[in-house]
């Protein structure tokens, strides 16, 4: 195939055509043609390479055409041509890339380009790859502690953090971490391989940011490694991005917990269409449960003829089951977030929760009971009184048992808001307060 | 005074009379009573000397009356004592310590016992002082680069972290900081004054611990160092330990933002007596705010009766208000705990959340017309429409206002919990509504 033919084909996105190209030609024929090519195209081409042949290909290069291909992959233009291909075409322009390119890539951007170029490496978004600083000082492992010493001094200029120190063999690959404080306070002469933590954790470039944030809190790790699925080092996640990882979940659940959509922005920058956008459609899915009430309403429509004063306590009724619900709802979605509560724990919670929504309903019952006396007759006060005690032990039920459920078919369990528990109470809540006056009341 | 008799003085804690035996004698009078007493008594009395004084009387001490002193301050039969007296006493006992006793007592403890002597010291309740590590290695400012590391080499290997080092002048006094990265880096002949960063921030162990986490979360720093009031070094807040203080601020807001009282145990080993405890106060008060919506029923009790049907949309309005309410300040509390709205944006924000409330209103009021034609009628519709585009502007509005005027008025603006603006929110809502279907009706 003729340089033109390939240039056309690069042109068109004819993506199983071009690595059915790069199947039939050998590294320095590939090497050569991205050679030719003009820095994005040579781009393109060579992100369609598997792992093992980008890292032959990679070699054959000229160091100037290694230096197209390094700064192509930062460029404004390709990442432009990425993100008009359709998502097919973009997955699979943008496998898992080599550790040693990914490195180089990310290599001193701007947090921001970082995260944009990141994403063309092939990492998922909220993924690790996506935060991790990718400059380092790795050491390897057959070198002495002063040696060690030495290579941080020569490349610990550039490196984002030099505390942390990932030790690895000559393959590249993960063998543990080193401290700069042992390696500070140990004889020169001491080998590293007496010195390097091999029980060290680390985490995939693909694995979650927010699971790897919370693994370096509760181990009270300052940088945590980051590798790809080969092992090979890839950088550090570091522990002002984890803090920063951490409170993003945090500000997202909160804001999940309220019935709001998150959105990453400032809350000052936010504009009315947008902070109402955020809102819109969990106030629709929630009216349109509210209709249920509605309904219920209606079905004791003759009772409520009957006995207006019933109709008096409905806002108290539904508002305290709904603060029942949502205080349990509340407490198990952050249990839940800080690792406090597993989903195995279902069934406890439930019967803890349960005991403490009835003896709550008591104590309210009473107060509804000598309120109800005074406000309108004994009769009613004792319907108001014990729908509250039923009302918040099912409320405080379901508010903390629907978060575990949630989690468990796989879905966040912040979904699960206090604005969604209020509106499921109220509607049961309505229906214990009409069954119990039906059963007090001469109806 | 004889022996005896201030023997006495110390078991009857007649500390008015006891600080004044201790003004009328020389250091090495106060000095030689403390060596002939026992520990626990001799602790007391060391404990009341003022600052500078217990400085000079420590001087004065043999070594091992010394040790007695520092080990004492750490005993948990002092600790006792102090529990026991009433808050007067305890705070005329618990002055600020001085730094070097602060340092030396505080160091090599659990981080539980820390807490606890910390108290002892006299650093308030969520103070820096309760969280920092006094292990650190200080550098003295004159020294070189190498001479630094040297002294880093020798007491690094008992310091809680060497990454960050305070650098002092000769009084012990604050100059600034050296990280340990820059000391690696540098030549070792380079002067300590050419690498401290002076413009490094501290904090007072007596200033709230939850803003400096924060700070350190803003400005990326690992460590804080913590001085007392006259800027000598206490030691450093590490980034592990701010992280504990943001998620247990965080979890405390979240727990206030339902209407629980925050408590600081572990969800899981909470017993139900404990987790009813935490939220019946609330609960309480939000059922006597909710009493509210019962009277203003019973004044529109002749409306209610002339036209049931609006009875059948009660729960959903006052839900509906409720839920615009809690998005709107959920969304305040948070923007104000981490720091991205202020109180003096209150008129900025108001302006902003009417629009919104207004915005989601009309978008639901469409829905309620369409809903309200359907399973009542046409008039009864239009009711429930206006309302709704009242009740959630004015619900939002509300919700995203009160907590910045809370803060405004010294208040923990996560006080103002989303159950708190829906029970407020219920009762005027209730108005609006009747008011709109006066107007409508022809009632």
């Amino acid at each position: 195939m003729a340089a033109q033919d390939l240039r056309q084909l690069v042109d068109t996105n004819d993506i199983p055509a071009l690595q059915q190209w790069l199947v039939q030609h050998a590294p320095h024929e590939i090497a050569d043609e991205i050679g030719r090519a003009d820095p994005l195209r040579g781009v393109l081409l060579f992100r369609l390479l598997d792992k093992d042949r980008a890292l032959e290909v990679f070699e054959e290069l000229d160091p100037s055409d290694q230096h197209k291909i390094l700064s192509g992959l930062r460029d404004h233009a390709f990442r432009d041509v990425v993100e008009a291909m359709d998502p097919d075409d973009r997955a699979r322009l943008l496998g898992e890339a080599p550790a040693k390119f990914a490195r180089h890539v990310l290599g001193g951007l701007s947090p921001h380009e970082r995260t944009m170029t990141a994403a063309l490496l092939g990492y998922p978004d909220g993924s690790v790859g996506r935060y991790m600083s990718p400059e380092t000082v790795a050491i390897r492992r057959h070198l002495t502690a002063g040696e060690a010493l030495r290579v941080v001094r020569e490349r610990g200029a550039d490196a984002e953090t030099i505390y942390t120190l990932p030790v690895i063999d000559d393959e590249r690959r993960f063998v543990g971490t080193l401290s700069l404080r042992d390696l500070v306070l140990s004889s020169p002469d001491r080998p590293i391989t007496e010195l390097v933590d091999t029980t060290a954790l680390r985490v995939q470039a693909t694995d979650q940011a927010e699971g790897a944030a919370r693994l370096m809190q509760e181990a009270n790790l300052l940088d945590l490694p980051v590798v790809d699925s080969e092992d090979r080092v890839l950088g550090l996640l570091t522990i002002d991005d984890a803090v920063e990882v951490i409170e993003a979940a945090d500000t997202e659940d909160i804001a999940r917990q309220s019935a709001a959509t998150p959105w990453s922005g400032h809350y000052m920058s936010a504009g009315v269409a947008q902070l109402a956008r955020s809102r819109a459609l969990w106030l629709l899915l929630l009216i349109a449960a509210a209709t249920l009430t509605v309904n219920v309403l209606q079905f004791f429509e003759a009772t409520l003829e009957q006995v207006t004063a019933l109709a008096l306590f409905i806002p108290l009724l539904v508002g305290t089951g709904g603060n029942a619900g949502a205080q349990a709802a509340t407490a198990t979605v952050r249990a839940l977030a800080v690792g406090e509560v597993r989903t195995r724990d279902l069934f406890h919670v439930a019967w803890r929760e349960s005991r403490v929504g009835l003896l709550l309903g008591a104590m309210l019952g009473a107060v509804g009971l000598v309120m109800g006396t005074i406000l309108v007759d004994f009769p009613v006060a004792v319907t108001v009184a014990l729908s509250l005690v039923l009302i918040c032990g099912w409320a405080a039920t379901i508010g903390a048992t629907m978060p575990l459920l949630a989690k468990r078919l796989g879905i966040d369990p912040a979904v699960i808001s206090a604005p969604l528990v209020t509106t499921l109470v109220d509607a049961t809540g309505l229906v214990i307060y009409f069954l119990i006056a039906h059963a007090v009341l001469p109806l």
